[in-house]
């Protein structure tokens, strides 16, 4: 009966089993402290280590982590797949991301990136739709599809929130958008604003004959959060939007197993991210949370705006690229671009990120000097033009709107 | 009809109204900004403003958030009552630490404290029992409470487990507590482990006349983890403990919920914390987190060690003085120690951080060379010897247990 160290939990000649779960961490060390060390500490404290030697009967190295692959700041962690509970994102986080990201041991640490095993992956249910939305609901072709806030993001009453709905609809925007701010207010109320602002969705789908939808934010309380999606799919809604990381992974594993009851679709929007994700040698990258969604079955998130917008984006076409790309069938995540757009931006953006993507554009339609209706014919403009080939300047001749948002915001960046 | 932009926001002259929740933001501004430009941004992103200058109808300053107390690197933002959805914390989140966090206007922000106003905080439930567990389920005196956690953390099969338990509850801790990583798991699944360790509980109980309890954790995937708290209520537990950060704010409200129906109480492991509040520029404190973890309703709460174990703590007095401080007549949380502790380190522990406090030691009690429950009695040994005011080494003469594990980790701090 041998006693277990730190030491015992870096292993340079592991092999990866093809259900482990293999993490990548960039570290700092403590002084005093190689890295050989850390990398012991890490896979210890996230698996089944603690600082003291232990004397106990049983052999526990069936759910051990190894360390295996350790160079000077980095080291990947090999996790055997029992280790974990199937389908708890909770669990899967309170092991990868727990108390090693406190460590005395290491100065800084963050959570790089993930490769996931099929075990492990399929434990989880994946979204429902992804990027299907863009051709089954909206028949939108080689476009992305567009959404937008109403600005002010919160402080209209639910009849101007609708009335805005209906402009930017009939502006040519495919989905009215709640802000993350805006739930369930005294001033704007939840089942007033999705009845309303459906009512409205209605109305310019007849008029327009394009299919119209509405991102409802359904976050709130946790005791009465299913009841908002009850509410959602109750009144016709395609979607439900749920601030994931405020809400938390518990609420949006329930979220999703309610969603699929009633065939409606999940928005993810990621306020509060970059508390963890923005300091670049700590904490738990934009990469893994973008992971640990599709996991859990959200069709769309904010990526951010490849840098383009008012808001810092770790790279957002890598990321897209992920969340699209093959991940044991799992089906894939529509990335969202928001946060500081306008139609100045809508060709460098496309550029940077193809148009598998949807693009939700507030302050820079709602700012439009003539209105959010122009506002939204101007972002539209911009659309169909860069996909269609055609220069904003070109497409300014037959859009006054987009020739009116040109002059006000130009083609620059915002911060 | 004026437009808003970031100045508006600026206001030096207001004077927070009795509802504001007020806001300390450590901020560094981003090149070509100065303090000023950036606190506008701050109460605008975080309440109702956008980049864009806006044009539209209506009175939106009810909602507005103001910065009024600017200085170098530090912003005090006041944030309107109705700006907020009562009871979600969710949507306090997304506004006072949401996109923020990303901001460009910034290099790095930190929320660093929050002032709840009566308001907005007696609109969340606070915790049911508070410190008050120590006398009204412990009768424990003057002494913190004990608690434990069976080492490996997680790799024991149920049966050793709960005979662990028994080790730890015979020699005088009050708690077994599951490992955060430690959920439902094939090598040890959840009601089999509820089951036998509660049965072991009764008989720790029989023996040695006092009441002993469990913290069995209820995180699991979200659809699933009320049912872990009926079960737990079904056997006759009197707690649950939720891994808080990682199951996340919208679960702990449904948890705090389902727990009243139950009479049983919330230990709250804080596991992924030091992803967002390690990095003391950045992120949002650790007192932020005990604050929102209060008012949503956790018991008890682990705050660290005051820097004597293996994991980095911020400010664990200050933080614990504020738990147990009033609240707008919300009740209390008892502070949780924890995190590579032995018993050599009870007396610096309970000089730092006073006895309202639940102490608990996982390694400094399993690595014991003569096994668990020999280290259980030396802990237990130090924690009495402390509150009666005697010394180690002077009760190490009536504790064998205790001088043995002195002489294997004397009174230094792990890491």
């Amino acid at each position: 009966m041998a006693g277990i160290s730190y030491a015992d939990f870096l292993d340079r000649d592991y092999d990866p089993a093809a259900d482990d779960l293999v993490c990548e961490f960039a570290v700092e060390p403590a002084d005093g402290l190689d890295v050989d060390a850390v990398a012991g500490r890490v896979a210890s404290e996230s698996s089944n280590g603690t600082w003291a030697e232990l004397q106990v009967e049983g052999t526990i190295t069936d759910l051990s982590a190894r360390a295996f692959d350790v160079s000077e700041g980095r080291v990947r962690v090999a996790y055997p797949d029992a280790l974990f509970e199937p389908g708890s994102m909770a669990q899967v986080l309170s092991c990868i991301a727990g108390n090693i990201m406190g460590m005395k041991a290491v100065d800084r640490i963050r959570l790089l990136d993930c490769e996931w095993p099929e075990s492990l992956a399929r434990s989880f249910p994946g979204p429902q739709f992804g990027s299907s939305v863009r051709a089954e609901l909206f028949d939108a072709g080689e476009r992305p599809i567009t959404a937008s806030v109403p600005k002010p993001k919160v402080g209209l009453s639910t009849d101007q929130h609708a009335r805005i709905g209906y402009e930017i609809w009939t502006g040519g925007v495919d989905l009215l958008k709640d802000d993350e701010n805006l739930t369930d207010q005294g001033f704007n109320s939840y089942e007033d604003r999705l009845t309303e602002s459906l009512a409205m969705r209605d109305r310019a789908e007849d008029e327009t004959g394009e299919k119209k939808s509405y991102l409802v934010n359904v976050t709130g309380p946790g005791p009465e959060m299913l009841e908002r999606v009850d509410l959602a799919a109750e009144h016709g809604c395609e979607y439900v939007m749920v601030d994931v990381i405020t809400a938390g992974w518990g609420m949006v594993e329930q979220v999703r197993d309610r969603c699929e009851r009633h065939g409606l679709a999940i928005h993810a929007h990621r306020a509060m991210h970059a508390a963890f994700d923005r300091v670049p040698n700590h904490g738990v990258s934009m990469r893994v949370l973008a992971q640990i969604a599709r996991l859990c079955g959200v069709d769309q998130l904010h990526t951010g705006t490849a840098g383009l917008g008012k808001l810092e984006n770790e790279d957002t076409a890598g990321i897209n690229e992920w969340l699209t790309s093959d991940l044991h069938g799992l089906t894939d995540v529509l990335p969202v671009a928001s946060g500081g757009l306008h139609p100045g931006l809508v060709p460098d953006l496309l550029d940077a990120l193809g148009t598998n993507l949807a693009v939700q554009v507030g302050g820079g339609i709602h700012g439009h000097p003539d209105g959010s209706h122009a506002g939204a014919k101007a972002f539209r403009a911009a659309i169909d033009a860069t996909v269609e080939g055609r220069s904003l300047s070109a497409a300014a001749e037959d859009s006054p709107e987009l020739a009116t948002a040109l002059d006000r915001w130009g083609t620059q960046g915002t911060r």
